[in-house]
């Protein structure tokens, strides 16, 4: 999960007393968006000031020697004041993995949602063509701040590789929730529960209830976030 | 870790104890051969017997059950009383993977070894067709049983996709320890340290005081056994 909590450990907590270690001052991170618990990023961006005096290789070596294993920075940059990692963000990727086969892989259980019924990869493919282009996306997640639920989604494409399946879809922004429900409804055409046209019904009725149970944390990954 | 040991938790023991909780007896497993703690194993091959009555399908079922998360049955099958998943396998094929890159990635850092320096396809390739063939490895690994240390390599191959290496490396069988020795002495000329003669000075050496530490265990997995 990335939204600091008083209680368990979060990416912007390890962040923040990361940032406080190598800076000795407190510190406040903004990331581009928040992931729930058990959802992965590969390329999260994060933003925050500091009164760092040195260069900016030897703060992102400092942070990443403080850090725990399991989070990095990656890259490190200077931003301009009005920049804001969520606000100023115009693209957002992200991918949702499948794995497809009768038992469960001990290696990628951790990064990829295991369906045992087999996947219907064309049927899948033209459900997320329905909900491409600009949509009030209100029947598969909540805004996190307003209540504005329309958001583009610039293209869902679906990739196999063995049993492996994932979906790409790059948007604008999401809702709370909206890519693990878009996976969610679309393995449900891919399992054939659901019809196609199903999924178009749901995008028109913009509730919330009517929207099939979220696929698990564990098979989405936020990728990567493109700025002006 | 695969062998049993009687503190710690080990993939000898937890396959034991789920083959005892489903068939209610106790059983000893045989694997088709011992990887090292934080090794991986996609394809590692283990034997038992059992007086289960019902069909091979539903032990399957019932191990999976009862079996942790980060163990599974992929396949099984019946076996020939004189088949033994050690001495009948026939070739062994590994992989170790290497993340060549500046920063660790968290999402990877159990299933690959991060060198941060430059990496030299074409030089580590060239080392590791040296190693190809019929050889005694002694400078590599210890044998588990006897004191043999002549093993035939078929091949070993490296592949690059992006900042990510891996070698796939295909044998009789293996000395202990010696697959992550391999990849440590090709990650020595991979990163320019040692010079590809070297490693032919290693192996005609035939002395493990000689070779560069051990590749660490993460980047190690077992893929695949095969048998007449």
């Amino acid at each position: 999960g990335f939204q600091w909590q008083a209680q368990g450990r979060t990416v912007q907590g390890v962040l923040e007393t990361a940032i406080q270690q190598v800076s000795q001052a407190p510190a406040r991170v903004s990331g581009s968006g928040r992931t729930d618990t058990g959802v992965h990023a590969a390329g999260q961006v994060i933003g925050f000031r500091t009164a760092w005096r040195h260069s900016l290789a030897d703060l992102q070596r400092a942070l990443n020697a403080v850090l725990p294993g399991d989070a990095a920075v990656l890259a490190i940059g200077p931003a301009d004041p009005t920049w804001h990692p969520r606000f100023s963000a115009t693209r957002r990727y992200y991918r949702y993995t499948v794995l497809n086969q009768p038992w469960r892989s001990p290696l990628e259980r951790r990064y990829a949602h295991l369906v045992t019924q087999p996947l219907n990869l064309e049927a899948m493919q033209a459900a997320a063509g329905l909900l491409v282009g600009v949509h009030d996306f209100a029947s598969f997640g909540q805004p996190t701040q307003g209540n504005c639920t329309v958001r583009e989604l610039f293209s869902a494409e679906w990739q196999r590789d063995g049993s492996r399946f994932h979906v790409d879809v790059v948007g604008s922004g999401v809702l709370r929730g909206m890519v693990r429900c878009l996976a969610g409804t679309l393995l449900q055409v891919g399992t054939g529960v659901w019809e196609i046209d199903r999924v178009a019904v749901l995008l028109e009725a913009r509730n919330r209830a009517l929207a099939p149970p979220p696929a698990p944390a564990c098979g989405l990954c936020l990728m990567r976030v493109d700025y002006e």
